[in-house]
């Protein structure tokens, strides 16, 4: 391989565990993470990035084990006094070393910076040598609505009310005005490899999809994609009660196929391999691979067997 | 007395004992408290208002009982995230508890409120029983200049380095623009009294006095001043640091003599008994009396005292 970037299209949990392992196979230095930017949302005036901060928090080792998102030994002090002193309890819970991050964000956009430009510092302090990029400076938000007709913002639905309802449809607000940030799409054009990392393919692969551009810039990539579809189930998150509102269902074929146009391999779990022979009718390749994510080795191991499907179709 | 306003023009520290002691001699309800917002500054992007939060924290009940400023029992985990993560140590802690109210504050101005909107939520919280009201809701900021040629924010003055350097000149950015806050020309008109907290002369009243509107107001209104100098000393703050700059020497005439076209009565300390002619001579009733606050009773005959002048003046 030459020394060219490698690309990942990063959601929130999946994407970051993913990460781990391919910051292993690869030279950290080459590699470019594009992070979903839809389920952003403002809270007291902030500006908040939940899977950005995810991907820094679990790659910058201050992660929450067990939860997956937010910070490791939290505090909530403030969250605490602006709910039993200001009466503002909210859905959305901030901890108090979460809120740091939250300040730095939005002192560099109140100065007139850009998501990308907070993003970068917040990546540097926590020592990630890999680039972070938003998918986009640009206001979005994902919204969903549900078939009783209410119209939420994503993690009012998700976080709020904990997925109740049945969701009509999924869209990215503002993406008609989008425009991919500063190095997204050069770094796509000039990539060796795009992975796209197990993540929800409706609300977070799905969404930085939908950013104008990235689609057609990925035509013309290179593309693996892991499943985060094992066996008929999620492995995290809510994409099978998203999947039927965009008329697919919840199968590692299913959401090849909503990435067919642009996917040359797509690596599926053992437990899928009889899945294998209908994604290769869409003209993708196929590796078959344990894609459970258990460990840092089995990650790794996972993230090199995505990379090698590249490599081979190049070689 | 008839059921009208008192208003009360306000600093920090001192002013906010002051009050203390006023509202246990005149009906809250009927009490307007104008504060200063010319030390106002934002850090991590948030608007932070030092005077009008010591008064709230301290008619509230929350105030640290030692400092006089800040929260009582207050943390500190996310100044020490943004100063070990993100190398954003600074020079004005936030503690986490005041960091609520900052939050509170940044909630109601992005999304469109005014200073004063923010004020009245955060006072109502601590269950203020008077109308806390900034001086302005335009964005003002009272600027140092030093002999050695610096200018800087006051509250960098002041806190970030400890009041080095002699002052030259003290200005109040912004002021020809600013605008008094919805009511404060109103209170100010229809008030039974104004009283001039002991506060500094030069940074908290007379940045309140220097927004357009509000001296002319007062010059109709019956006002008494509380002399915030005693015994040619500052009971607290850096006035004498400031008062030279202004041309006014250190003492609760010359104090006087700086609010004469405003003042009906002024209340000076049995220390300073030899000045009263002084003051006489501009035209202005003068009591002698106990000026230190040192509990709430002291304080409470103190601003009996103060309000007894402007009684005495209308009988």
């Amino acid at each position: 391989m030459t020394e060219r970037d490698i690309v990942a299209l990063a959601g929130g949990v999946g994407a970051a565990r993913f990460l781990r392992g391919l910051v292993h196979v690869v030279e950290p230095s080459r590699l470019v993470v594009v992070g979903n930017t839809g389920d952003d949302l403002v809270r007291h005036g902030l500006h908040v990035s939940p899977d950005l901060d995810t991907v820094v928090y679990t790659l910058g080792g201050g992660i929450h084990p067990e939860q997956g998102w937010g910070r490791a030994d939290e505090r909530f002090t403030v969250a605490t006094e602006l709910a039993e002193r200001y009466g503002r309890s909210d859905w959305f819970t901030l901890g108090d070393r979460d809120l740091a991050t939250h300040l730095v964000r939005n002192d560099v956009l109140r100065a007139g910076g850009t998501l990308a430009q907070a993003t970068a510092e917040i990546a540097r302090a926590w020592g990630l040598e890999f680039r972070l990029l938003p998918m986009t400076d640009d206001p979005v938000e994902t919204r969903i609505t549900t078939t009783d007709g209410r119209d939420l913002h994503f993690q009012e639905w998700w976080v709020g009310e904990r997925a109740a309802g049945e969701v009509a449809d999924v869209r990215l607000e503002g993406a008609s005005r989008a425009r991919p940030a500063p190095g997204v799409l050069e770094a796509i054009g000039s990539a060796d490899a795009v992975v796209l990392c197990p993540s929800n393919p409706v609300v977070s692969l799905g969404t930085i999809l939908s950013v104008p551009g990235i689609s057609e810039a990925l035509r013309d990539a290179p593309v693996v994609g892991v499943s985060p579809i094992v066996g008929g189930q999620v492995v995290r998150g809510m994409a099978d009660r998203l999947l039927p509102a965009v008329g697919r269902e919840t199968s590692a074929s299913a959401v090849a196929e909503m990435y067919a146009d642009l996917l040359d391999a797509w690596v599926l779990d053992h437990a899928d391999a009889l899945l294998a022979e209908r994604v290769e009718a869409l003209g993708v390749r196929v590796a078959v691979t344990d894609t459970i994510m258990r460990d840092r080795d089995t990650t790794a191991a996972l993230a090199r067997v995505a990379l090698d499907q590249l490599a081979e179709e190049r070689a």
